[in-house]
C-alpha cells in the first residue's frame, strides 16, 4: 500500500502542528510539502521537516505527489481554498469552522459533491480520548438518555491576529464555540432547533471595537427535547478551562477539567494550581487521531466522522446565535 | 441580656434542624416552644428538646415567651403566617421561598412594614463559608468587575410532599432554583432584567403530571449589563451536585464541588466517589450562621441580610422564568 | 428509659465541643455538670448550656445524677482521673491518647477491670463517615486482602499549651500519631509488630527545646505480614493535611483530601485552594457519632468499639516509635 | 550546524518512541538507525520510520554517520553496551538504571572517562514539566527548606518480560523505584545516607517465585538532615498512581494525581474516574525534552542534567534498599 502524499496549507501554529504530525506519527501517511504565502515561514517549516514548499497554494495543488491537502488558513480563505483542491481532485481535511458564513459553506460543499473528493472538518475533539468516552458511555446507555448539554468554555487569551476579527473569523460563535456545537449534536445525536443569546464585550476593548463578544451564555433547544447551554469567555486568568457535561435520566459524563492538578503548591497564600495545558497540549493526540482517522477514510474510501455538512450545521448554529444576540430573542434553526 | 424566646412552626425535616440549632447553638436565643398541625410530631419534638409544644401556630403566637418565630411551614402557608406573626408583635425568621406568588409577598411585606418587626428570609447560602468567601474576594475587586455568574444546580431526588406541587411550592424555579436567584443578585450586586428559559420534564413522570419542570436551563441578562446562566435537575444519580461560579474580568470564583473528595475507592472498575452529603450536611453550619445572625439583628436592631424585599425578588425572577418557560420568550422584569 | 447523666471534665476546645454534643445532640444523655480547675471557664459553660458547674473534679463525681464522666483533661492527668472515675463507679469516655505512658495504661486500666465501669477511649476516627466507608469496603473484601496502610498526616499549627510539652503529651508520637496507630490497627485488623523512625525538629525552635519532634516518618510492619508507613507533621503551610490509604492486592481505598474543594479563586496568580476545615468542623460529626456510641453501649451494656486495651496498645505504638528514634533502629513490639 | 546521528538499540515500546522523537521531533538530531536483535522488529521499525537498520550493535557503533547511540535494551546489557559505544567514541542516552550493580557502574564509568564521550542516564522524570516546576519553586525557596521527600508509586501492572526478573532489572528497587531516588536527591539536593526497608511480595505469585518484591516501603534519612519515604507497588488496580511531595518549613509541593481527572460518569453506582494515562501518555513530553537535552548537551559541550555518577548513586540506593530488606535493619550508604 502506497503512503497518501499531503500538502498543507497556512503555517500558523495549528498548520505546523498537522505538518509535523503528517511527517511522523501517522504511519500510511507522507507529508509532501508546506505552503504559506509567507516565504520564510515556508521555507523554513520545508527545511525543518525535510519537504518541498510553496508559497503558491494552487502550485501546490498541481504537485501530483498529493493525494489531499490540510486547509489550516484563516478561516475566511477557506471557502475558496476547499473549491480549489476539489476541482484539483485532491481530498481535503479543512480546519474547523469550515466557513465564515451559510452561503460560502453551501458553495463549497456544492463543489465537493461534484468532485467527489473527501472532505473532513477538523473538530478535533471528537477524537479526544475523554470526549470519545463520554460518546460511548452515551452510546452504550449507561446516562440513561441524554437530556442536557452543558459547557463552559473560557480561553486563557483573546484570540490572535486574524482570529480577532469577527469578519475573517466568525466571531466567539464560530471561531470559538462552534466547537461546542459540534460536540452538542455529536453527543446528543439531534440537531440544535433554537438558541438564546446573552452576552457583550465585556473584557477586551479591542474585541468591543472589532464587534465581536467576548462572553457568552447560550440556551439551546434541541430537536429531540433535550436541552442545553453553552458558556463561553475570551479570558480565564489563571488557564485553559474547558468542561463539557452531558446530564442524562440515569446518569452524568464530564469531561474536562478547570485546573492541572500535576502541580501545586501550598503555601500561607494557599494550595495554588494552574490551568490545564493549552490547546495543543491539551489536544495533541486528537490531531494524531484525528489526521489518522483521515487517512484511513481515504484508504477505506469511509465517509469521515465529520462531514462538510456537519461543517455547515456549526455555521449555522453561529450564525443563528449571532442573530439572536442582535436581535434580542430566541432564533429557531430550520434545515 | 435576656435571651430571645423562639417558637418554630412547621416541623419537617427543616423544621426539626432550626429548632434543634436554636435549643443548644445560638447563646443569646431560646428555644420556647414548637409547632405542627401533626401533634404526635409536635408532642415528641417537644419532649426531646424539653420546650412546650403547639398543635395550633395562633395559640403559640400568644405566648409571651415568645420573641420570635421561624416558620417552616409549606410555602403556601408563608403569606398567611407572616401576616399572623406580624400581627402578633413577633419577629419572624421564614424559610425561603416568602410566599408562592408576588402578590402574596407584596401582601405580607405590606403587613410586616405597618408592624415593625424584623423579617429574614431563609436563603441559607448566604451564610455558609465558601459562598461568603466568593462574596468576600468580589468585594475586594480580586475577580475584577463580575461579568457572569454560572450555577449547576442538581440535587440527588425529586422534592418530597407538599413540595412536588408547583402550586403549593412555586415548582423548581421558586423551590429549587430562587437560591441561586437570591445567590446571583447577592454575589453580582445586580438584578436579573431578562430571563430565557428552555425546560422540561424529561425524567419524573410524576413531576409533568403535576405541571413542574425537572430539567432547566435559564440564561439571565443582569441591569448592570452582566449575564447569567442557571442550570437545574431534580435529579443526579450518584449524589448532590451543586456548584457556582462568578467570572470577572480579573479571574474567577468557584464554590461547591461535584463530589465529596473524603472517600474513594480505587478497584479495577475505576476509581469512584460518590456527592457531596446532602442538603444539611453541606449547609448544616449555614443553617447555624443564619440562626445566629437573626438574633444579633434583633438584639441588635440590625437589618438582617436577606430581608423580605430580598425574599420578594427572588419570586419575581421565579414568575418570570415560568412565564419564559411557558411563552418561549426572553421576560423583562420591571421593578 | 432514663438519660444517662453526664459530666465533662476538662473544658478546653475539645471538652466543650463535648459538652456541647451531649447537651444538645445525644437524645438519651443528659447533660449534668461541667467541670474545671479555672473557675471562670467552668461557670461561664456551665450558665451558657444550664447545667452545674464544679471546679473539683472529685466533688463531681459524687454527683448521684452523674453516671459517667467525659475526659478531656491533658493527658498526663487522665491516669489519675481514670482511676478515680473508676472507684466512684462513674463510665469513663476518655479522650485520645488514654495515659502518657504504658505502665500508666496499665495500672488504670487494672483498676477499671476491677470496678466493672466501661472505658471507651476517644479515637473519634473511627467514627468519621470515611473512615466508616473504608472499613465497610475492606471487610467486604472490595480491595482484596489490604496489604499496605499509608497516613500522611500534617497539622496546620503545633500543638497548643500543655501538649507542646512531651512529657505531659507524649509527644508527636502519642499526641498527633496515635490516632494513625489506632486508625491502622482498625483497618488492617492487625498489630503493629515493628516500627523503624526518621524524624527531627526542623520546623519550630520551641518544639525542638522541648524536646519532641515536628516531623516523622515511621517504617510498619504488621504481625500479619502487611507493612505500612505514617508521616506526620506539625506544619501544614495552607491548612489541615490529613489523608489515609490502604492499599490491597484488589484495589485502594483513600480517606482525606488536601484541599477543600468548596472554594476556590483563580487569578493570574493561579488557581486558589485552601486546606480542609481543622479538627473540629472536619471531624464534627466523628464526635456527635462517638458519643452516642458511648450512650449506646452503657445502654446496651456493650463493650466499646475503642476499649481500654486499644488506647493501651495506641501507648506502646508510640513508645516503641521513641525508642526506634532515639536508638536509630527498628523496635519490636511484644503483646 | 549539521545533525547529530543517532542509533536506537533495543526496539521494545521505551526505544520505539526514542526512536520515534528522533526522528520528528527533534530539529538538531537525525535517525540514522535502529537495532535490535530481533530482526523482524528492526526491519519494521527501520522500515517505518525510513531509517538503516541492524541486528548487530556492534555493526551500528561503526556506522560513520551515527555520533551518538540511545540504549534502550534490558538493564543486564547496559554496562557492556556503554563500554563499548565509549570505545567507538559515540555519545551515549541510556535508559535508566544504568546498570544491574554498583560494582558494573564503576567498570561503566571508568571506560566512559577515559574516553571522553558524554554519558546522559534517562531518569525522564527531571524533565517533566511538573516535576520541574517542584524543582523551580524549591530552589527559590518558595517551600522554605525541604524537609520531608515522599513519594507514592503504584504501578497498574507487574513490569514485563526479562524486567520480571531481579537479576536482570535490579527488582523493584531499582527497576522501578530508582526514578524516586533521583528525584529525591535531586529535589532535596541531598543524598541519600541510610535507608530501611519493610515489604514483600503479596500481590503475585510470579514475582514471588522470582525473589522481587511488589510492595515496599522505604524510609530515608538525607545528608543534610532532611527524611523521606517512598512507598512503591507493582499493582494499581484502576491505573497509574505517582504522585510525589516535598514539605518544606515553609509549604509544601505537590506533584502527581491519583487519577485522570478528563473523563468522569456518575451514575447510581458513584462517580467514576480512571487513573492518569501510563508512562508513555504521562511522560511522552518528558521523554521529548530528555532527548532535546542530550543533543543540546552535544551541540554546547555541556554536562548533562543527569550523569552517570547520578546514574551510579541510584544503584547504590538500591542496592543499600535490597540489604535492608533482607537484614531487617537499616543500611547507612558511604559515597
Amino acid at each position: 500500500m502506497s503512503k497518501i502524499g499531503i500538502g498543507v496549507v497556512g503555517l500558523g501554529r495549528i498548520g505546523q502542528l498537522h505538518a509535523e504530525i503528517f511527517h511522523s506519527r501517522i504511519p500510511n501517511a507522507k507529508l509532501v510539502a508546506v505552503s504559506d504565502v509567507v516565504e520564510n515561514l515556508a521555507k523554513s517549516i520545508g527545511a525543518q521537516l525535510g519537504v518541498k514548499y510553496y508559497t503558491d497554494y494552487q502550485q501546490m495543488l498541481k504537485d501530483p505527489e498529493i493525494d489531499a491537502v490540510v486547509i489550516c488558513t484563516p478561516t475566511f480563505l477557506h471557502k475558496e481554498m476547499i473549491i480549489l483542491a476539489a476541482e484539483h481532485g485532491k481530498h481535503i481535511l479543512c480546519e474547523k469552522p469550515i466557513t465564515v458564513t451559510v452561503k460560502e459553506a453551501e458553495e463549497a460543499l456544492s463543489k465537493v459533491a461534484k468532485s467527489g473528493v473527501t472532505l473532513q472538518i477538523g473538530y478535533m475533539r471528537r477524537f479526544d480520548y475523554a470526549y470519545q468516552q463520554a460518546k460511548e458511555k452515551i452510546k452504550k446507555g449507561e446516562i440513561g438518555k441524554p437530556i442536557t448539554y452543558i459547557a463552559i468554555a473560557r480561553d486563557p487569551a483573546p484570540p490572535p491576529g486574524w482570529a480577532a476579527d469577527p469578519k475573517l473569523s466568525g466571531g466567539i460563535f464560530l471561531d470559538m464555540l462552534s466547537h461546542d456545537f459540534d460536540m452538542a449534536r455529536w453527543l446528543l445525536e439531534a440537531e440544535v432547533e433554537r438558541v438564546h443569546v446573552e452576552g457583550g464585550a465585556m473584557i477586551y476593548e479591542e474585541i468591543k471595537e472589532k464587534g465581536d463578544l467576548d462572553v457568552v451564555t447560550i440556551n439551546i433547544k434541541f430537536t429531540n427535547g433535550a436541552i442545553g447551554h453553552i458558556h463561553g469567555s475570551r479570558k480565564s486568568a489563571f488557564g485553559y478551562d474547558l468542561r463539557t457535561e452531558v446530564l442524562g435520566t440515569e446518569g452524568t459524563v464530564y469531561v474536562g477539567y478547570r485546573q492541572d492538578p500535576m502541580f501545586a503548591i501550598g503555601t500561607k497564600q494557599g494550595l495554588v494550581y494552574w490551568g490545564i495545558k493549552w490547546f495543543f497540549k491539551r489536544f495533541y493526540d486528537a490531531y494524531v487521531e484525528e489526521d489518522k482517522h483521515f487517512i484511513q477514510c481515504l484508504l477505506e474510501e469511509k465517509t469521515p466522522l465529520i462531514t462538510g455538512e456537519d461543517g455547515k450545521k456549526a455555521v449555522q448554529i453561529a450564525e443563528a446565535a449571532w442573530k439572536s444576540y442582535k436581535e434580542q430573542k430566541p432564533i429557531q434553526i430550520t434545515y
